[in-house]
């Protein structure tokens, strides 16, 4: 992700929050939507699949809402603080479950499973700062 | 979406909410993904199209959480009703912001707000019905 | 989809295409994708879930192709007609042999595979529509 | 995108191709995703916005296109070549014609476009090789 950086410097429609923050927040969304839809596959390659069901719907969840929030963190102008907001919270609440059903794998030493963990708790904590800063300064 | 009643039903996973309720829910997040999209796009093609460039970005921003909440609904395996919440609270907010901004460009005569504005309202209705159903039966 | 037509309609970019065969196109491909989603997740409830993963795979493929079909028929300003007749092969492809992948379980009596193959023979037969004007119109 | 190559290495389902083709495949296509997203919002911020319509709708398109062939390339179990192929060189079309306006908003300065052309042109280039290696080894 070598492109959020120069391309959000450039757009004449100024961030609202830091820039290193949003540029983080977007990166750990798209690395986390991809991982989280590489690690769905992963399972349905997995012997025992049935004991992975849980972990294949939370990741087919998490992609989508990592893509709408990523996607929503990418755009500058016309910035709604609450519509992000809530689509962060929702984005926090998804990567821990998700992280939270890959972490219960991972124990059980499924490698794939510990690197989407990865992924969804850098997204999670991603989106977390970014609601706290949002939560600080910007009205409900 | 001649489609989402009968896979609902056929599905093994019986679903965790009424399926009437379920599927207008999710009709009502890929029919307004779709009007968003399409909204953004006849936007973009207004002469005064700076007066537009709210209501361009607030489309996208609804078509993203749209899609991304009626994926969600349309699985049943493994459904996590705070997970599910928490998306149709985000698609809720999203709905009403667009809605909100699509209404104001309805009064000024736009044919393509008022279709879009409609969609909003009906998916912000249909998954704030959903949310009700999930909070009054279901835990935090 | 009952939005697609007013849109279209009332937007000043006048579409490439007969109207008709844009809107058809346009519920195809929604309507196939939430077919190919939930269709996947019925996969996952079946017992004999190793015999489907074919099925689950290339309906995840199907949605994402048809996704993003869908929103570019949803877009008439600077509509660039070699660019959507890749992405309409591209569907056309994919429902193809999605549908291909859900006949052989429906013949085995999974209904929501049934419902599936519905959707893509009818996505299939909208895009090779769409293509067939294309290519008989427009520069290569 | 730190995670693509660990999981592909993970997943049972070994890869259709070279491990290192694949990644920077779908690197570069989510890379150029959220390019193609931000440029379009940077776009949105110009001044002269009537002279960026046509990078809009075309960065839209192309957002859209690398997320479906994205998630195609991050899935191995039971990865169709044909519908790899026909989603790959949807990919490079739109990737090239994208970043054929891309480039001439460049040369007028635009440094937000310079960014999504770099971005366009690595992604165009990762799926033609993709292509290349399968058109040279697989089944039509």
């Amino acid at each position: 992700m070598t492109y959020a950086a120069p391309i959000a410097q450039a757009n004449h429609s100024k961030p609202s929050l830091d820039v290193n923050t949003l540029v983080e927040g977007i990166q750990a969304c798209y690395d986390c939507a991809q991982a989280c839809i590489a690690d769905a596959d992963a399972d349905l390659a997995e012997p025992r699949i049935q004991e992975m069901l849980r972990c294949v719907r939370l990741c087919l969840d998490c992609a989508d809402v990592c893509l709408a929030t990523g996607g929503m963190l990418s755009r500058q102008t016309a910035f709604d603080p609450p519509t992000a907001r809530a689509a962060l919270q929702a984005c926090v609440q998804t990567c821990t479950v998700c992280g939270d059903e890959c972490e219960h794998h991972a124990h059980q030493g499924f490698a794939h499973c510990q690197t989407c963990l990865e992924a969804c708790r850098r997204c999670e904590q991603a989106c977390n700062t970014t609601v706290l800063t949002f939560l600080a300064s910007l009205p409900a």
